[in-house]
This record gives structure tokens, sequence and C-alpha cells, in this order.
């Protein structure tokens, strides 16, 4: 058993052109991991993940705050105590136009986690 | 893409001489998940998950509340933003002697939920 405060981890600050004002922290150690890994994201207000595509899923689990995530479905409002699946290869992208962090879980296959 | 209000889902209930005053929801539908689900609980004050041990793993990330997580080390308080990994195989179990619920996120190989 492995028990880690999050807030003690390391996190990866990602400002460029596609990923905008994201903060990350991976949960799990994708080497140590036997089939999934759990990260966490904070987008910050303003911040945005462009559309992207892959090809393994996500569930997401939104701990705080609110954002938009995008799909071919367009733009949807998803807040606190919201689950999304995105299917493999499904595009889809998020943004953050509030003026609140907002919060969540994302668990991929460990292929998704280098 | 799915999204889904979690507060909507069906809650399970469950009472019984292994398994106390425990709540939980099925995130995400395992005939659809490629790789694993995620589920939430609520393991309410005076709750309880006696030791048991399975092939899969846990990755469990904590909501809101604390509980005490049990295994060979013997028993360890998590509490909100902590992560816990169960590894295959290994022994565990959880308590709740506190007096508010305590929440938790917790995924599986999709084997693991039937």
């Amino acid at each position: 058993m492995e028990i880690i405060d999050v807030e003690n981890l390391k996190t990866e600050y990602f400002d460029n052109e596609n990923v905008r004002k994201v903060e990350k922290k991976v949960l799990m150690d994708p080497k140590k991991a036997p089939t999934f890994v759990m990260r966490k994201f904070i987008l910050n207000p303003r911040g945005y993940i462009l559309e992207h595509t892959h090809s393994w899923e996500h569930e997401i689990y939104v701990l705080k705050g609110k954002m938009l995530v995008g799909s071919r479905d367009g733009k949807q409002e998803v807040r606190e105590g919201m689950f999304i699946f995105v299917e493999p290869n499904e595009p889809h992208s998020y943004e953050n136009p509030f003026d609140e962090p907002c919060e969540f879980i994302c668990v991929v296959p460990k292929e998704g986690e280098r």
C-alpha cells in the first residue's frame, strides 16, 4: 500500500500555445501501475487545453469549480461532482472562462502516461 | 463523450456483517469501459469494510472527510486530498470512526466491477 498527500507531489506547469495555465500532478507512478494511472489537474482561470485526440480513454471527475468540455457535440459546461467519459480517439478540449480554478481527476490507461 | 451528474446516479447501499453503512455509485458502465471503472463511495460514520483481498488493484482519491485504511502496515488515517494505492492481492480494510462521512473515488480495472 502507498499513501500520498497529493499536496506534496511535484507539480508540472504547462503554459504554451496548446496548453495554457494548467497544473498537473501524477498520483500513481506509471512504472508501478498495473493497469491505469490517476492524475490531478488544475485548469486555472483563462486556461485551456486545445482540441487533441489519442487512442486511449479518459475517466474524469470534477473536484472543484467548473469548465467547458469540447467534443463533437460542441462545448458543455461541467462542474464539481460531474463525471466525464472521453472515448478512445474522440477529439476533446477543455477551457476555463470562469474566475475560479477548476480541479479534476483524470484517469488514463498506463500507456497514456509515460 | 458522456457527461453525468454523479448526484443523479443510482446508489447501492450496503449494510451487512462485512460492509457496514456504505454507499456506492458506479460512474462508468463496466460494459462500456475499455480498461478501468471509476466508482464513488461514501463510508458513513461508524461504517466499515472488513479486510478482504482480490487480484486487482485500487487507486483511491479521498474527496471529503477522513477514514482509517488497514493493511499489513496496520491502520493509517487518510483524509481529503490523499491518494491510496492498494496493490493486487494486498489485504485491505476501511473504517470510519469519525463523525463525518468519508467520500472517496476508487478506480479498478474493469474485471473488478461486474
